[in-house]
């Protein structure tokens, strides 16, 4: 007997995925916002807990046998239902022989009238969700061949995106975003779903958010990928800025330091694991302040920054001012230079002695 | 007896000082691109020269106490002529106690007939160098200002910027660009002083490498600022994508670790210092490899990377294929993630135990 | 008028400074345990609090203007009571231009028959507390001269030490000890300050917790220290063993970094500062495993690990075992390595390439 | 045909493998020095080179299919000899279906008179070379249970051990040993095989290097293993003093990160990796200036610190004398200590703002 379950998990997704990955900065290898990764195991959960409530015990999924995606489900399932038995049909001898690739299969699917979305006009393959499309293999399995330009199906060719900017006002507390309001327009959105819905609007319609990078896959391969995240690119440059703004300077060295592990931790699949718990209630820990307005123009495939203001800024506009000393005393700044080139003397000292200078 | 040295390190500070930075893929707090930063040890260690040559025993800047350039100027006097001494007017009670701040010296210019580039019209300061412009201070000190539109002086507005992309091909080697290419027009660079003007050109026409943020300056108070880097934005995005199309995933893990330390290094004045000669030796060992042309397009603010080869890249097309096997058994992946999981397995087990589940 | 405040912070000087320590194996520069460092916050904290309550607006202590410990209590003063002003007498002129060191001092203190316990029979500085003893200066500021076999006073000599162990139990919840029984005369302690007074002492009995360094000072200089820590190295050890039994592996590797990190703040005087908190509040959520039963010997100056149980262990001793298959197909660390080596094998290809083998 | 090849790799081991790990201070989990790990590179590459000398396809090992070994074997063969094919007896299931651990193993040996080390008397597996002797398995599999009294072979039971210690000089140039010198006795050694020989005679007489611990093996299980390693033990010691006595601070703190990264890469079995060639390049380049001479007593299962000294020591007796000024204001501790403070008072002032106290 065969059953089909059809679900909406966007409230979720956003939810409880994407927004710990926006306090987080969360990007991988300097660059890739890990819209794909951080949809497994919101899928994968999704699918275990149904397969535990019907009493199934095994899960399958279409993932090939060379990407990330088969890891990030599988940890997934065996991290929460650790009985489970998983069927990986790119893994499996008798499907891998028979389909020696997607050329194959798309062979068989024609021959079998199963419709599918790639097509000789567009030989590659994509992975689309809320927060982004990733395109890989085919054409673009040579890193030296330009993306076409009509690959994009989530944000506009910034060439043809509107010649005015739109001005938005995001606002955070405790590092998500709780309300964004398009100072154009007076538009206004406040729950989660909306809030990054309308951000990829916005974000696709000026062409925000597209990259195409090589990256080094967990299983020890590079790929080459082309992403686009319209809202996601938003909300990071939004958050690092309120952060930054509001979070004392040495927590946030300690926490960028954070985010990079878990930024990794997502990509490789362990965003069901202790550690990923760990680091994820660390960083939650350090959003507390993580409060205020910030206000951005997005434009021509770009996101500017244009102001900020919040309650619990850690900003003095009277300390930092060059024009009034407020509670500082520069001579202060001396002892400090002098006591930090302690050790730098020293060193100038020894290598007088040993001869060698560098 | 007064003597003054004018000198132009254009070239030195391109290659003793840009160029590392750029196989670092050097950046402060997520976003600051350190163009201030990494000019102050450039001049200080050209004035210390100076100094020690002619025998003087004082030097002098005009830093304000407040912020990173006395000490970055500082401990760069201190590490490379222990014995100097340093006048900083800024930090002298005397001086500041008769100019309170950038405003009542602003009046002494005027009634002495000085000319200063703050004006009125441009009621802030700023610092310009091959690298980039800072503006700061004055209206910009209150963080939800926006900056006025006619702010910057070295990139076009992207409004403005033209509407067809240039497309550039920078190759590198060992980690620094040796060659630009103009893919559209054919107009090439070779030297490293006049790749980086060029960058600079190409970034300043179409509008690349803005910024407005708050960052955490070293003295421990955090300050707006708003910056153009048009040349370094340009090389950082490609330098990322060369280094990550030729350096193995873990090198690069702990070469990131590498560079984070070294932005902060330089943002905190230690360029001189034997950490940062440290760190600077490993990184330029991480880029022996790293070695190829990257192709990218400009356009309207934004760097878009199109595509990239090298004779040392570790992509592998065939074995990344989705279409061909290459030497790889999907099969082994199956007990790589089964041997992952075990630990999380584990955990499982043990929250089971403890009837806690997270 | 003056007053006098001598009171007793023994109880929460373990339980709010000495057990965070315990919990993050905190160690500076790998041997250090911190025995003053970590004593400093709690009694600057104590003084400004009197200070606040008796409307007091200056605090002063004896600290010297080239050590440590000026920091640590100034830090702390100035982050609890903001608005204090410090009188450091070692940093006044008048002050250290008629003492020029501890030598004058001690001949002034002769003169006026003020006692003090450093004689031209022990000559050097020492610096006690319930967690150890430091020794420094005098004639130990020559790194290579021995420390004189008298000089510790809270550890027996190991030579002299008994020729039979004591063996402990030492009982943990959260990452802190809640109980100690002397497993060979069945002597129990269950509250903290008992706990670790009665550590100190079968930890000073064998001769536990001596050490010679040199140290690299907050302020940049090189010191050389000789301390004595009986019970914390005793705790120290049986710490690290309990949580490495319960914690997971990717946790305590994320935990050990941030111990490297919390080490190094309280090390520096920042015990009261928004990182430290932060760190501290994260590593208390590490610790939440971290439970059971640690067997262990004291004899001759060591430490011997002997056995360890937990409620909450993620030791398997089944899944381990070499002679029982438990729940793992050994089969699949096969597919384990292969997936390792990808990288590795690439590695050696791109080498034959380029024709350079490393 | 069958040809055996036995190869003294001593002096290999020594200084190609052991002493990479004293620059380290490589040690693993806080406690492990890696006996085990770092000799399987040194053994597999021989291996391999053997194999590929007499055209051999094939290799194999006899590691269980649940330790760390097997790893670390096989990723030294597929990183030297790509195309080499594996046997692993252990994880082919004709073999460990018949031989369901190492007591069925046992049986077959004593069925066919086979000579095993592992006796009813001795019931644990245990694993020696040149460095150390681990023992695991059997009795010990119970984290519980005390190890026996005389499991011990290469160190004496401290208990038994000389009442008088040894006093030993060794002397270090660019951070690996290159003599000792038996203070007491005058007896001398220079060459690293007879170095190292030297200490493990004189540390396992005085029964110094056991643990007894709990660690997490690379394939995510926890393993109960008791180690000895008299020689590492003291060289480990000795290698931390001469290197923070030498070594600049900042640089150590750079430094310590990669040799934990280092202990983690020779754990898992990456010796030949390109990022552990990496860092190894880095800590070697951190060790130019680690030279000198510690003096260190060895007694009763510990190692003592006496004294040291170096031509390139940056410690400077005069700069940090309690009795002279040295070239220091300590005036200048004031600004330095009040820089360090300003931001722990802004976020004192955001706190008393936002109304809550931490």
């Amino acid at each position: 007997m065969a059953k089909v379950f059809i679900e909406d998990l966007q409230g979720e997704f956003v939810e409880e995925f994407i927004w710990p990955s926006v306090q987080a900065n969360a990007i991988y290898e300097d660059r890739y916002l890990l819209g794909t990764s951080v949809a497994r195991p919101c899928i994968a959960r999704r699918q275990v807990q149904i397969a535990q409530r019907e009493g199934a015990q095994y899960v399958s999924h279409g993932a090939t046998g060379k990407g990330n995606d088969q890891v990030r489900f599988e940890l997934t399932c065996y991290a929460l239902y650790p009985e489970v038995k998983i069927i990986s049909p790119w893994r499996i001898p008798e499907f891998f022989n028979r389909f020696r690739g997607r050329k194959d299969l798309m062979e068989y699917a024609n021959e079998h009238d199963i419709p599918v979305p790639v097509t000789p006009k567009a030989p590659w393959s994509m992975d689309a969700n809320l927060m982004h499309i990733s395109y890989e293999s085919g054409i673009l399995e040579n890193p030296k061949t330009h993306a076409p330009v009509d690959l994009y199906l989530m944000t506009k060719n910034p060439e043809d995106s509107p010649n005015t900017p739109d001005v938005l006002e995001i606002e955070f507390l405790k590092g998500v975003p709780i309300k964004v309001i398009n100072v154009v327009d007076g538009k206004a959105k406040d729950s989660p779903l909306e809030i990054f819905s309308y951000l990829n609007e916005i974000g696709g319609k000026h062409g925000v958010g597209r990259i195409d990078i090589v990256e080094n896959r967990f299983i020890g391969m590079k790929s080459r990928g082309i992403y686009e995240t319209p809202g996601g690119t938003i909300l990071y440059q939004a958050h690092l800025d309120i952060e930054t703004f509001t979070m004392d300077k040495e927590v946030r060295r300690i926490k960028q330091g954070l985010g990079i592990t878990f930024s990794e931790l997502i990509y490789n699949g362990f965003w069901f694991s202790p550690e990923c718990a760990f680091v994820r209630d660390c960083i939650a820990r350090s959003q507390e302040n993580v409060e205020g307005k910030v206000q951005l123009s997005v434009f021509k495939g770009q996101v500017y920054m244009l102001g900020r203001e919040s309650p619990k800024s850690l900003y003095n506009e009277e300390l930092v001012s060059m024009d009034v000393q407020g509670d500082y005393d520069p001579c202060d700044a001396s002892g400090f230079i002098k006591i930090n080139a302690v050790r730098l003397r020293e060193h100038h000292r020894l290598q007088g002695l040993s001869g060698s200078k560098k």
